[in-house]
């Protein structure tokens, strides 16, 4: 019988308490935030470290930087860090409007994308918020393909990794601008994504089916295209009609220079 | 200095292990996966337990459950129960339809809702997934005020609750129909959310403005609506001024027979 009318006690098996007090050394120790931006379907994510309070955020859109910045303040975060995956086609980044609005926080995208920001950062770099040593640490990958200056975080901690738009759920980043590249892409995902642990964590930087997150192990499994031939793949991106973005004119040169539109 | 060129060497100090041991075995026994279906902002929650692979999921959607059925065949699941926080009016459920698909389901709601279902369940349940004593345990709470036959579901295991609509980040359901009542409401909310540990995370039933998850703690602080005295808080919600639901004539009554469909 799966029903138990017990009363609302709080369950006190060692198995149980063991589960709630590894979730509150979770808790204590560091958090992710998932947001969306609904006109493009993009996610932000704001990681903090719960003991220095510091934070950063990750591929943040100009059109919803009011909310953020307003999460930021509650939780009580200080932003150190805007980081953009690479330099979108699809949305104009919030970095710039963020850093009118928070000013000790630095934008950081990766030095191959040409894109100008506060700091550059190249495969095999580490950001870290809070101590060195409890603290919470990134591990930039370079994962080009998209575009030449993807970069994606792994955050060993958290058993997690936030791909931009390199590997989305059962899908990946489109290839046919930006010196996009299938096979590049190909290499990209092969080597430094499904080379985590199964059980990680992948924060995708867009999704438009409703998920919010895979894991490594299912994308492995189960993402149609790149458990695809490299040839087979190469083939089918090449034969994907997709239609021109519709903020890439603008979007692109604007985040070349972090989000800051001419008329801010 | 922020930025470290090492390798991408695995974090090794005692610290870091002891994270990633302690997310290996959250993740070996159970785990939630949030989904949105875009039309109605509504969340749906698969939730599974890892040893038995069995599962629940709370709130699906009529039009996303073959999604949500690809993502339980992918991760090999046994969709066990279909439960419905209440009698949806915005969105038909998609319980009906999961039962044809996976005719072993079992849909799932609260005898006060009135609605039909395979189990009814009241205050102080528990529905329980996999092993009694490692398996994954849900606790009933009665939390009517936006309907009669509102339940939120406490996964004590997990540090998490599951809201439906009476409480969503930094608002509530709305009380002006389906015999609610914003004084009940305020009751459900100070005794049966509020009282839970402030790190829970909270896990509601929509979110309007790209917002995933909340914790208790945090809504307590910022909720700017259940912030308020009980008399302001009925009067709030007796002066808002909300649009009919655009398919709640068609909703409330396949609702009220598990969303099965006259034409199916």
């Amino acid at each position: 019988m799966f029903i138990h009318s017990l009363s609302r006690c709080l369950r006190t098996s060692s198995n149980s308490c063991l589960s709630i007090e590894i979730k509150r050394a979770l808790s204590n120790g560091s958090f992710v935030r998932q947001l969306f931006e609904q006109t493009t379907s993009t996610y932000t994510y704001i990681i903090g470290d719960a003991k220095s309070r510091n934070a950063l955020i990750i591929d943040p859109v100009i059109t919803t930087v009011a909310r953020d910045v307003q999460i930021i303040k509650q939780l009580g975060l200080h932003l150190r860090y805007a980081i953009n995956t690479h330099v979108h086609a699809d949305h104009i980044t919030g970095s710039g409007r963020l850093k009118t609005l928070i000013p000790e926080c630095r934008s950081v995208i990766s030095k191959s994308s040409g894109a100008k920001a506060d700091i550059y950062i190249e495969n095999g770099d580490e950001i870290v918020i809070g101590d060195k040593n409890q603290g919470l640490i990134l591990e930039c990958r370079s994962t080009p393909g998209h575009t030449n200056g993807c970069m994606s975080f792994v955050w060993h901690n958290g058993s997690s990794v936030f791909t931009g738009d390199c590997l989305l759920i059962r899908g990946c980043g489109r290839t046919d601008f930006q010196q996009g590249s299938a096979d590049t892409l190909y290499t990209s995902i092969h080597q430094h994504i499904f080379t985590l642990p199964d059980h990680f964590t992948v924060y995708p930087g867009h999704d438009y089916t409703g998920q919010t997150t895979s894991t490594v192990g299912e994308e492995k499994r189960h993402n149609t295209r790149l458990t695809k031939s490299r040839q087979d793949f190469t083939q089918f991106m090449k034969e994907l009609k997709l239609s021109y973005p519709l903020q890439i004119d603008k979007a692109v040169p604007a985040n070349m220079i972090c989000g800051v539109l001419p008329e801010s």
